[in-house]
């Protein structure tokens, strides 16, 4: 096999050599922060951790598992789509920890007839969502590129915290007030749409407004900074909203023992833009709101006398679980003091589970 | 769906829910050690780095590119052995920086056929291979757990220098005696007699002798408590022989500019051991010890006034990276001042290449 030193992106990845494939793709990729001590290139890279202690998370994304190479109304994800996801899902980890992200490496699996283009492009992505997302001191230090047949992404990112103690799920107290950064069901919603092939009542809805539906889901804004944040104003208790309101908001209720009370009003306010997009496509904004996933959004909780975080809005309350209202339905999770699928008129389950068939 | 609340090792994971498989897997996992501050269940693990920095490394497996589920011998590849190989491959990256594992995190992309007792056997495996590699203080701490059409395992290790700095591959000197410690060729002797359906040479191998080389390849002894000795015994360089020996010490011989010369001699003590089952495979024994990759031996190099570190020996030296002698044929790495083909008698590549057709 004769090797072109500088392959062309029409090439795929089993034409060229592993090393020309990291040569392709390494320029692209932001690969120092003052963190960095020893980027990718050696058995390991090393990062400063200067306060004594890393937080740590992992996620992997399949394809046709967790995005689609092609979706029913005709987009094509692209490797930079890819990167920002893999970059949100994880940074969102992070930050809900009240921590800083400092670095990422990620392992690539891919089908031999993936094209470089699409490595350069995830490379280039992961760059760009690092500096969207505002996580500024996050590199890319490490990785793996392979073989398999079906293209999978899994990155696993480190985090330190600028002060104090990370923030757990289960620091919740009884009159606590629930707090949120981001968007609420406009990546569920973003989701039917590109699950909707052309013939549906999405036709009729504005074309501008259906993109950036779309894009909530393909390029989540995660408001990493806003964890931080939340971490110095005194947050108790903290999570990434990526399976769902009513399953995070249920892990953080059951790990701190409470009951925690959605404000209709509040939610309303995160409904009331998806109404129009709710009736072009036959859903229940609500429905999104309360169980769609994937905005990575962040949901805390702050004790009693602590001020609101700067960029977010109370969304509920913390109650204490006692016996006579706490975890009716087994839900931890109330609306205005009842069961979600009575205050809704149907049962909405909580959300996402990765094997339920 | 009705949930069996412990499911039985005969379900499959498509028949139980993400928490009830986390359920069946955690407790079978080892998840503390002194350094895991918060384990699995938050957003984010929380892991001490008291040295104030930390080495962190990722390796992915997928079926039927880095192992086969059913070998052409017959043999069936456990979720034992895939935790295994996952933690050996891991951490020997982490050793070669002369650093101490303490804490992995694990991506497990599984069919939906996968029974739920290859999940807990991965979980066993995976404590099992910590003690018996020697990684007493690492422990899991997070991971993600997700639905593919193709079994892939992707983890992330993270490691602490106990003192002094990481040891990178850039830091050979001439003069410097290359040392190693671990097998050498035993994998690809062990793979060689996977691959070998029956009716081969390999049927005349005594059997036991035949099983503990697949088991180098299945299972491979990485010399984890080697790398932070040779760190403290003064090695300048160091790296894990993932991808076979004349290759991996291309790589350390390229990143500090000199030319590593082996000992045939040396090289010979590693070859002797295996000439019965070349004979056996029909296959040449040095080309198993000088491309063979897998084994996950530390190769390390000691400046000249050094002694070789506690557990490994000397097999070849550094040499100034001069015009006369440097890289004949591209290679750093020489035997006994040849090129290794010269030497040899025949083209012997450089070892293993992911992407290479």
């Amino acid at each position: 096999m004769t090797v072109s030193p500088t392959p062309t992106p029409a090439a795929t990845v089993e034409q060229v050599p592993e090393s020309e494939l990291l040569k392709a793709f390494l320029p692209l990729a932001k690969t120092s922060s003052p963190y960095v001590e020893v980027g990718p290139g050696d058995d390991c890279a090393v990062v400063a951790v200067p306060q004594g202690r890393v937080v740590i998370t992992t996620d992997t994304q399949v394809i046709d598992q967790d995005f689609r190479a092609r979706w029913p109304n005709g987009y094509e994800t692209t490797g930079a789509d890819t990167a920002h996801k893999c970059a949100a899902q994880n940074l969102a980890d992070i930050a809900a920890m009240g921590a800083v992200p400092t670095s990422m490496v990620v392992s690539l699996t891919l089908p031999g007839n993936t094209p470089v283009r699409w490595v350069q492009d995830f490379a280039a992505g992961l760059t760009e969502a690092f500096e969207r997302l505002g996580a500024t001191e996050c590199a890319l230090v490490g990785g793996d590129l392979g073989r398999g047949r079906e293209l999978s992404v899994t990155a696993t990112v480190l985090g330190v915290m600028e002060r104090g103690e990370p923030v757990l799920r289960s620091g919740a107290g009884a009159g606590g007030t629930l707090v949120h950064a981001g968007v609420l069901g406009h990546a569920a919603a973003g989701l039917c749409s590109l699950e909707a092939p052309p013939g549906t009542g999405w036709d009729h809805y504005p074309e501008v407004e259906r993109r950036e539906l779309e894009r909530a889901q393909l390029r989540p804004r995660a408001p990493i900074g806003a964890g931080p944040r939340a971490a110095r104003a005194g947050s108790s208790a903290m999570i990434d909203i990526s399976d769902g309101l009513l399953r995070d908001a249920g892990r953080v209720a059951r790990a701190s023992g409470v009951v925690i009370d959605l404000d209709p009003a509040a939610l309303g306010k995160h409904v009331a833009p998806l109404v129009e997009a709710g009736r072009a496509a036959g859903a229940d904004p609500w429905r999104w709101v309360l169980t769609g996933g994937e905005d990575h959004g962040l949901l805390a909780v702050v004790p009693t006398d602590v001020q609101v975080p700067p960029g977010m809005r109370a969304i509920g309350s913390c109650a204490p679980a006692d016996r006579r209202q706490a975890f009716p339905g087994d839900s931890a999770v109330t609306i205005a003091g009842q069961d979600p699928g009575q205050w809704l008129g149907y049962d909405v389950g909580e959300g996402w589970d990765h094997f339920e068939p």
